[in-house]
């Protein structure tokens, strides 16, 4: 089949074991994912393309090209160009799903202020342009040059695949070639303090063809860890650069930074093979699941450094967990599925995807997390604010990535090996490799059962490979209304083998029972504190859902604690939903005085029994902004 | 008697129910207040006084003394001045403790230099008049002017009540006229986004008489909550403007500015009697120690903003704690009690000054915390470093604040009322309030029995107070060999009222079992731990004190656990300790994958019988620097 349309796509001599299937090749028709991308398109883009002029990215952008001495001041951070081009990328995606005529007028319209503002030899920097023309490359550390390069540089892909970027390429190339001729040829050993170009060049090597941009790629990543980056003030452990990538076991400093590089270093891997790359990668990978990775999924425990914390430092209140590193994280995993095929890239994707990232979108679209903790108290303050979603930011670097990811989800649905169709995420649509095809019909998350019907089959015998959540107590698959083996495979999967015909179905039934899940003891911050999932789905309860007198701070969970599922068409507007309640009790202690005593607290409290109602994590904060917790004390 | 020579000194007018006893009333002679001075004296002041040229803060000064067009460059921060002055108070106090030619001899020094460079008007900011002389308080929210002015007044109070401060007091005075030209009769409502000039001028104010400093401090307290500064960026509510200081109930922001507030509320209660201070301050007293106070008296829980947190956000590994915090608390504290002479805000005094303060420097006295968390995991780091002592910091507010903290002891430890000597803190020495005069003999806090010989008495019945603290469960008397009534007052002191003679004896014993104690429920970060006190120390455990195969992360303790006391002479150097040791177990759980289970930890974890070894913590980071944890597991 030809190359996907989607991000991530290996070339046919890549390493990859699977091949990504593209929007046009998985379609989503409903369940969250549909909701999250109409709502995207409705209501999250358009506010998007406004906050372009509003924020000053292209007005900066503008003035660049206007040359010196052009009226006009330069707005926003040094790395506001990349805002625009995540939007420009969550638009041409959007385009690719479904054509409008709006989308690619936009792109049009970027690409030729770009142009306008590029430099003759490709430099293309409104930032540096404008305010600071005499320090081109000469503070990488904190420059965001290649970091907005990138950016660009996956706007042009996404734009290229997508049908609507000839000059955005046009452009990026330009830029691109300017790169490799200074930090490739010219003897530059610099490197970026924020990683992202990597994965960025590689993406765009797949779409020209241009080895020099792998080349740079796979320089830049062998360069880091060198320290051939200056400390920009905040430690060079900050920006990654203090062990080269394969000597580095554990994930630490700016954690989307370090997360777009592991995605940068599987991306080189992949196409130039180099094995080191991959195992440091699945190493750092390893380690950072066991022992820095939030029940959300999300990554960086700390506001300060917007840094992973030490391992084992799990905060649910302080939790950082950009929005941005859910994202990254999400890049990373579906590169590094690729690459070996194991599921639990799949699994962990799918955790993040409707935790950690589905969280930062209000229902409603308009609204994002820039931080998602796993707990909130009703007096919450963080520095000026409340710690409810905002519209947009100062620093705005989620909500465009949030959009991107949106709209490009179905790339990170499926993917295709030798004669298998591999389905990694369910939810009602079709799915097609090009030989096979199926119409997937679900309630996916709500409902355990997924429903796989042939719509074409290749007349040979042909694959099909579904994903089986590690967190599914009870698997069953029948085709055609016969019980097939559903013990997956050592990669987490069940692989039914078949000479398909149309109309053949596969009827795959997932354990949705609600659970208690319990932290490791290493997990200090939410010791002693149990937290509830069902399906993907983690679960979080907020103080709007509580009975009257039933304070959140004072509620508990005895152990094992009934759980009872119930369904419900709209959460106050924020869409289905499955609400669980829970068997739990109010245990209140007396306030005053230091809140350390010789009494064990047991002694000093009383319970009394309540129900208690939780809701998908993902659904906080459409309601009063009053507290949530994630991990409740046991009783 | 004369007015004391030590801090916070209320007038003879003042609302004060206690008048303080000074350094020359107090004399200090062991114990770890003892240590700390002699170290303070022998290594952390030379080291002050040397850092006083390196760091800028004299160079400083003397460019802004050289007037425009001088050679050299402003270095460091804007309130890089406050270093000095803080240096010369520790300096002015430990002359008062000790004569020395040498202290005076660098107070008149420093005196000369701020004379030439004080503006004719009396300003003297050497960062502002060097670097923004067109920004003289024209940047209020962040520039510190009047908090280093504050700190200026405060060293010229201390040097004046040593008898070595005339020239400081005329640069002062000089300047607090210029202040309260500005900003009490001036028209200008500005007030400064870092509290702490209030306190210190109406320290002014009782050392010179001069009522305008008084009025500007109740001026600028009265304008604060009014949103007269502008956001520094921060938020309002860093610097405590969000509310007016009677309306708002509970610390927020920057810790250090709140604490400082506070004191200056009190101060300018005791010296005006409004009533609304004094209430206001201790009602927000009251929803901090009860909801934002670590174990040790550490206060402040955010590392951003440097921020009180939430209430019951209390991490032990994230808890910011800065040393200036404790010693800002401490000065509140003692006003507090020389208001209302409760023996609750001596009980957080000594709580604060065992713990949270001592622990800010090494037993040898030239490293310094900033930050002092209660737990510390062997792969911390936090930006570039990993959270050990160290020697000096760019922004080295704390090390001078200790200095003077300890330099000046002697003036928190004992106050009078009418016909009674009150004593709060325990410690060899002497103490007397010109009447009653008492030698103290105590191994405190490593022991528990004090003894107090009359050295002279008035000839008149007088009445000693001895403060109980809370945490002590079995608390005896005896006066002369004879039991007497150990039952506290509800202020918590035994008062003891005898026409005394010299060579009577009292023997106060405090019970000092071993205790375990327990976080309130809502403490969530310490969630199922436990800590160890013992006296008024918290305890840690730190890897170096623990057996082959302990690993701190897996140690436990059993509910009720066994402790038992181990008097040792040295800790590696350390000085005295008692060490504890307790019955406790190592629990290990497997390590891989996401670290939540449905399966309870207790089921996949093994258990093993260990002895476990604490230290008071304030001794730690004095061996190798792995890992420390005040709370731990229960099994």
């Amino acid at each position: 089949m030809d190359q996907a349309c989607g991000p991530a796509v290996p070339t046919a001599e890549s390493k990859a074991v699977q091949r990504p299937l593209g929007i046009h090749d998985v379609v989503i028709t409903g369940g969250p994912f549909g909701r999250w991308q109409s709502i995207n398109r409705a209501a999250s883009i358009p506010l998007g393309l406004e906050q372009m002029e509003e924020a000053g990215s292209l007005p900066n952008l503008r003035l660049a090209g206007a040359g010196a001495g052009a009226d006009g001041e330069f707005r926003g951070y040094r790395f506001q160009d990349s805002d625009l081009y995540k939007q420009l990328e969550a638009v041409a995606w959007e385009h690719a799903r479904r054509p409008s005529a709006e989308y690619p007028e936009f792109v049009e319209q970027a690409a030729e202020v770009l142009k306008r503002a590029q430099r003759p030899d490709g430099y293309l920097n409104s930032h540096y342009q404008v305010v600071k023309p005499d320090k081109i490359y000469a503070e990488l550390e904190y420059s965001h040059e290649m970091y907005c390069a990138g950016h660009l540089f996956q706007a042009a892909v996404a734009a290229t695949r997508a049908g609507t970027g000839a000059e955005l390429l046009e452009v990026a190339r330009k830029f691109a070639d300017h790169l490799a001729e200074v930090f490739l040829h010219g003897g530059n050993d610099g490197i970026d303090g924020h990683a992202e170009v990597e994965t960025a060049l590689v993406e765009l090597y797949r779409v020209t063809g241009e080895r020099s941009y792998l080349d740079l790629a796979a320089k830049l990543i062998d360069n880091r860890g060198k320290g051939l980056i200056r400390d920009s003030g905040l430690g060079i452990l900050y920006a990654q650069d203090h062990l080269p990538v394969r000597e580095a076991d554990t994930a630490v400093g700016h954690a989307v930074r370090q997360l777009y590089l592991e995605a940068g270093i599987v991306d080189v891997y992949l196409e130039t093979g180099d094995e080191s790359l991959l195992e440091c990668s699945i190493r750092r990978w390893e380690d950072l699941v066991a022992t820095k990775t939030h029940l959300t999924g999300g990554m960086g425990s700390r506001h300060s450094d917007e840094a992973f914390g030490d391992r084992w430092e799990l905060p649910p209140d302080r939790a950082y967990n950009e929005s941005c590193a859910a994202i990254a994280s999400i890049h990373w995993n579906w590169r590094l599925l690729l690459a070996t095929g194991h599921g639990r890239y799949a699994d962990l994707i799918e955790r993040t995807l409707y935790n950690a990232f589905a969280a930062s979108t209000s229902a409603d679209g308009i609204r994002f997390f820039y931080v998602n903790p796993l707990q909130r108290r009703d007096d919450h303050v963080e520095g000026a604010y409340a710690g409810r979603r905002r519209e947009w930011f100062a620093c705005a670097c989620c909500p465009p990535n949030i959009m991107r990811l949106v709209s490009s989800l179905g790339g990170h649905i499926a993917t295709s090996a030798e004669n298998t169709l591999l389905v990694h995420q369910y939810m009602p649509g079709t799915v097609t490799d090009g030989e096979l095809a199926l119409a997937v019909a679900t309630d996916y998350p709500w409902d355990g059962r997924v429903t796989f019907t042939v719509e074409r089959a290749p007349g040979t015998p042909w694959s099909l490979a579904l994903r089986v959540p590690a967190w599914s107590a009870s698997t069953t698959v029948t085709v055609g209304g016969e019980s097939a083996a559903a013990v997956p495979d050592e990669r987490g999967y069940v692989v039914l083998t078949r000479e398909w015909r149309a109309g053949d179905t596969v009827e795959l039934e997932l354990g949705m029972a609600p659970r208690l899940v319990h932290p490791h003891r290493r997990v200090d911050a939410v010791r002693g504190c149990v937290a509830v999932e069902r399906g993907p789905l983690v679960y979080c309860f907020e103080q709007a859902d509580q009975a009257e007198g039933v304070d959140l701070p004072d509620l508990a969970l005895p152990a094992g604690a009934e759980l009872r599922v119930l369904d419900k068409d709209d959460l106050d507007g924020a869409g289905r939903t499955v609400l669980i309640e829970a068997d739990a009790q109010v245990v209140s202690q007396p306030v005053g005085g230091l809140p350390y005593t010789t009494t064990p607290p047991g002694e000093l409290s009383t319970g009394s029994r309540v129900t208690a109602t939780a809701i998908p994590y993902y659904q906080w904060d459409n309601r009063d902004g009053r507290g949530m917790r994630v991990w409740i004390p046991l009783v």
